[in-house]
């Protein structure tokens, strides 16, 4: 049975939620993308009442077994922190309202999921969204890219290591990042042997 | 009719809570004041949910008509400014469901408005918010001291002008405390005047 993993990229002005079906094999499947968006003009207690009620809502709708959120870490710009905090804060309690647990992740242990490297840039995270979902086109909105990227991640660190399809003499010399790019990639080459 | 002011001093591991009514006379009296505690232990969405719980279960209890958050800026420890954001987001959400605006108020304009200067320190506040509120002992728990002085600041911050009763005769029967007391709100309405 398919692990359904909600990841949340967090903002106040964008927050990025990406539900994807995780199955044994780590054959990952989009479910649902959508960026909840709250105009600057609004009052502060509004917009993070609306970014709750729209996760409570995707929450209720797609019903995941796991939530995984960005971890934030300092930034230049403390405004912009403290929002991403902010949204942060409804998103743990509606989770936990549930009785979901929160996994918290790095961007770099994010990017190292889906692309093999932590220091890949948005445009890479994006094209390997793509293709490890087996997307036509990249997802949008655009900036739900990390939302997905999260969940992927999430998902494929949470499967046990069995799963991976058997640690042979080719998972020998391997990272685990590098696992997770190769599984990328499998999972990416999969549909096409199909066609 | 008195203006119920409930100010919260966000954090994870002590939530402060301190609800005040304030008469249009500017005269200030308890309600009544709590301190959420949430053991680090526990998983982060678990600590913000029972914070949410917390800060709604007073809500509904005491309905204010205002809630008065400090404005946290940038500080040294960095995990410590995130609980504390995502502390005030569930605070922010559960304040808006409830049609409440919330007004923020940095910890200087805080401190001018009870102890008529912005660099008091802790032991000042309290010993004024004491005085304030006509108490016999400091307010319990000694941490929930800001959160009574967030919402004194609010209140008579929010309190129209005249409501001061002005300087002159007005002035001749008043206590030392009534004094201190007054010249902290005039401090507090200072930067207000300079805008």
């Amino acid at each position: 049975m398919a692990l359904r993993v909600l990841g949340i990229d967090p903002g106040l002005t964008r927050c990025g939620v990406g539900i994807v079906d995780i199955a044994p094999d780590r054959r990952a499947t989009l479910v649902a993308v959508e960026v909840i968006r709250t105009a600057p003009e609004l009052e502060l207690a509004e917009r993070v009442r609306r970014i709750q009620l729209g996760v409570a809502a995707l929450l209720d709708e797609h019903a995941p077994s796991a939530v995984a959120l960005e971890r934030v870490f300092a930034q230049h710009n403390v405004r912009t922190v403290m929002g991403t905090a902010q949204a942060s804060g409804v998103v743990l309690a509606e989770a936990a309202q549930r009785g979901l647990t929160v996994a918290l992740h790095t961007p770099t242990e994010v990017k190292a999921a889906v692309t093999g490297h932590g220091g890949a840039d948005k445009r890479q995270v994006t094209a390997m969204v793509q293709r490890i979902l087996r997307l036509d086109a990249p997802p949008k909105p655009a900036d739900a890219a990390d939302a997905l990227a999260l969940a992927i991640c999430h998902g494929w660190r949470g499967a046990p290591p069995s799963a991976t399809g058997g640690a042979g003499a080719a998972d020998a010399g391997l990272t685990p990042a590098q696992r997770a790019w190769r599984d990328a990639e499998r999972a990416s080459r999969a549909p096409r042997l199909e066609r």
